[in-house]
């Protein structure tokens, strides 16, 4: 096969993000070389197209990087001791590479390890994101797609996988738990999609936009949804959390077992916290700012287990399982396709916003 | 409201069940009375019905036990101190009263309560059984039947919560997993049914028996089975469980998350563990030989869990739930049903089995 | 045995605590009556001394209030249903009664009922106290003292099972493990000495007071102390915590497995949280504030598990056999003794603090 | 340094045990050369000395193994790319080799990795091991050894890690337990130091041998000893371990939380299953008989949990931080050294047992 083009989507500063060519790998002994089929365009995408910089962590122009960590693909060439995968196999990228030596990766917890170069993240790097034609990863992370899932559906895999993980730590989500999910965006509906699959037989979803709570009982049509009136701006955000837990939500005292926070707003996690049932979870998903105010009383007094969830581990092939057994609906959430070489229009198509949304992909499906 | 018959079937010896009326009882002050309206059999009342004696417990002539365990009915009388029933509630009986205060209660496994007095039961008994036109009962272990569900349906409670304690208390069941069932009766089917409810996305259901699996593929459309032949004469059971798997089931290696074993026989407790992938649970569920042989070298290394897994504990309004919320199907579980009058012919039903025998229920739906 | 007094110690308002005589109760059929014989004095009775009111709830003047709930004693009346304790035995007493038949308490956690009546506390009361000299309480929650073990020993396990729950509850605390505390009272050293029971081979003790570290090294002579300075007035909580664990505790980098916070103050919640290693545990122990600012950025990305702590369920005998065999030291824990009559001299002293006291106790040792 | 000696404890057949001189090997980039200076006598290693075989696997003389697995010794060169450690470092070898990349291994449980490559092991070999003078092995499998203990204490440290595994497996020993241990040898002893260590308050330990349990009691003065009858002949082993415990044990029943069964004997496994309380766990560490009768009926009905226990993953850092804390005891263990070119001697020490062998050592210590 020649391979001639390799059209990659380079960020050089805050809003200057570039097609150009980039050379094309070869894979090594462990690796494979994949044709991106289908990438979507994630929360921190955004953010480094807007700021190019996280935390303390800057883009320097002089070492620009390739965004994109939500790919799907095609096998184009086997490294030499790939014994799982060949050429022309469909394959879904998880985009963390791991020690494999540390102490959190070998008790199984690889997406603590504080070396891992993770796609399209300054961490550790910069290291090269997935918007462009051709990219070698290690064959190990490189998850089959079964024939009955489109490149589409794999590049929501990723999503899907820090979902299954938030879900699959809580310990109070089982058969016929009540779970409530703050935020229904793409992670937040896949979160209570994955709940409903976990065995959850009520799901609660809250969010400002009535647009987004509309998908989201087309999505999930058991799903009961809350629209959250804008906090008052003179009230604190704790203080406006318990006020309107205890005015509004009284039903729902004592029932939930896990609350999933999507958003990272302040009022949303004093929410979450004020939601849950004594002996409940709060899973921390959204991420935003740095610090918040937590009512520590309540956590204490209700021995509330606040847990911090980060990407995930394990998962990719359970979630593509549950989407290839239609545990898990995909119907609508691809709201916009581009094509690669259309990946700005794409990007301010999702930095606009706006009614319907949802998840935005790019490729060549 | 007059009730002048509480016609109940009462055992007295072995194969001596009759038909008798017997005192109607006034609840006291934590309890209902309630009206039952459906009783599914259970294989233990079947058991009794033959031999009358469990373990070295034997029936008393006078001391005759009502048989019956599987009921839900209506609220007839309500106690002084019951706040959360009322006349006219349906209900589900959750058939075991446990002490509320020794160790295994206050540590929330209340089905290890050594003092349990479980409904038509000798431990601890006779313990008068809920095959009667009415009976009284606790408040607290009376749970709501929805709208949306039948008294058949809330017969098959009890044994839907036996299956959603054992796949509960597996660690090993979560979104993706595959799961192995053994014995495609009754439990075997609600286990798997659970087992997809908590996120399963393969379960294979081993029987002897043909049109139970056949069965099966209706109930579960997406169930993989597996005819077992019967174990040669001559072989030990765990030679041939061995033999078996490496020969026929060599698909399966290191998949398998979880097995339920719902048979008790000692050829399928062996298949179980053969079956298990390193570090996954073997779950002891089915009942009959006091004794077993089974494969330790197996067990240890390959640090599979072999759990033991009895009755239930907090499962009763889940299992209510994922009815009413169409989490587990229940069409074709109830093959046949009798009047109360009729429960001899019932139990006859039941102890013919062949094709068509699912769950037998008695009662005036 | 005729018994002609009960001086008991009642608060009436804040400050306005009164010895005076109050009706001696008899045992209902459940109960044991007791002489109590040593009581210690918690925090939460120095709040009540100070204010008569937690969070909304105010002890009104006319339904006064008996402090104290950390208490040992000798049985003097049995009811007639209670096998398990005689007249004469030395008893601890659990002051808190749950309902056993709500959720929580049926699930084994409960400490958490809603319903609970705990002794000196405004929640579901005011419940009276056991600062006096017989007391009537169920037996189920009076637990025997071995020969070996002091009633001052039986009044420490009190603060003991909180320090025996919060360890228990952290499943990173085991064979090896590092942890921190932060706060050297007697909460934070009883945990230390039961995370050192439990497993731990370090243990670091954080306190703004070098008289407190100290006696922690007498007490536990493996300990490493850190001495805290104050926060500079004009750094916000988390700025100044994060600062100084990455200046002055590198060394503790990625090695502690679990953080106790026993302070409640926010720099201490803050420093918790940036000592915990990714994946590790920080239990909230201490009570003050009810609302803190925390770093959620840094719970999330490193998967932080923040466990709020509320006093306790099932290790009253543990804690008991912890001390009877030698596996936790008291020696030096209680610094000051008092006779009940001189309660008021007792509550001053705590008041006051300062140098050498460490948990006071009143009674008749 | 020259090295020009590298003695071996080379196995050819059954009992043909030769002292040879082995090529020394050559650290690649990730390993360290070390100088073997202890190394204690395995039951495995006996088990291969007598039979060179193991299960279905048979030891060819054409292709010889060098026996020994518990070993430490001093660094002596360093690979290239090797930072944690340098020449003259004393560390303890973690004898397994396990892929870091399989299922197993990426989710923690590397002792279950089925490409494992365990030192005098025939499984996926012959694994060379370390009786020699010299190894190369990867550096992250060697842990460094404090200065406060020596190469006896730190040949201790493979067999503790098996103890410490299993013992941190079950969640039923914590502060307060009761434990029981079945077989006194050096496994037995360590997993009844490490229940200690880990929180448990009481201890029984069986053992048909009154010297073993003489010595243990002076290895842990608190622990209880119970003298095991022999099984009379004519009785099942299961009859034998029921009878035995209603008779004898009654004072521990519903007590004991963990039994840990050492001995691999079905009698032993039985008893240990009739000992549990309800709701406890039975942990399988001994090994011997591939097939055993078990209670299926009392697992079933009492939910025990019978857990499998092989090697260890993780534990070799805190097996050393408890020794040298001072957390396990080590006195008296070693009860016989040789040196390495008397191994054959220490072999038949060990091969005679009788009054006083504990744990034999070979080396140069």
């Amino acid at each position: 096969m020649t391979v001639a083009s390799n059209l990659s989507a380079v960020l050089y500063a805050p809003g200057d993000l570039r097609m150009e060519q980039t050379a094309i790998e070869e894979p090594n002994e462990d690796e494979v070389q994949i044709n991106i089929r289908a990438t979507g365009i994630c929360g921190s995408d955004l953010h480094y197209y807007h700021q190019s910089k996280i935390g303390t962590r800057v883009l320097e122009r002089s070492n620009p990087m390739i965004l994109g960590h939500e790919s799907s693909g095609i096998v184009t060439k086997v490294g030499s001791k790939v014994a799982q995968l060949s050429v022309g196999d469909r394959v879904v990228i998880e985009p963390g590479k791991s020690c494999h030596y540390c102490q959190r990766c070998e008790e199984g917890r690889y997406n603590l390890c504080p070396t891992m170069k993770f796609s399209s993240s300054l961490f550790q790097g910069p290291n090269q994101g997935l918007l462009r034609e051709y990219v070698c990863f290690p064959a190990d992370l490189c998850h089959k797609l079964p024939d009955n899932m489109s490149y589409e559906q794999g590049a929501l895999i990723e999503p899907l996988a820090v979902a299954v993980h938030a879900v699959g730590r809580t310990n109070t989500v089982k058969v016929g738990s009540c779970v409530a999910v703050i935020g229904a965006g793409p992670i937040g509906l896949l979160v209570a999609a994955a709940a409903y699959a976990q065995g959850a037989t009520q799901c609660v979803l809250f969010d400002i936009n009535s647009n987004r709570l509309s998908f989201a009982t087309s999505y999930l049509p058991t799903i009961k949804t809350v629209l959250l009136p804008l906090k008052p701006p003179t009230e604190t955000s704790l203080a406006w959390a318990q006020a309107y837990v205890e005015k509004h939500l009284g039903d729902y005292a004592e029932k939930i077992d896990a609350v999933f926070e999507c958003t990272g707003i302040e009022s949303s996690v004093g929410l979450s916290m004020y939601l849950a049932r004594r002996g409940g979870v709060v899973m921390l998903i959204g991420m935003g700012t740095s610090q918040c105010m937590m009512p520590i009383d309540l956590i204490s007094t209700r021995e509330i287990d606040v847990l911090g969830n980060f990407r995930y581990s394990h998962v990719h092939p359970k979630a593509i399982a549950m989407i290839s057994e239609g545990k898990i609906p995909t119907k609508g959430l691809v709201s916009h396709k581009f094509a690669l070489k259309d990946t700005l229009a794409a990007f301010e198509t999702v930095k606009k916003g706006g009614e319907g949304v949802i998840k935005v992909q790019i490729g060549d499906f």
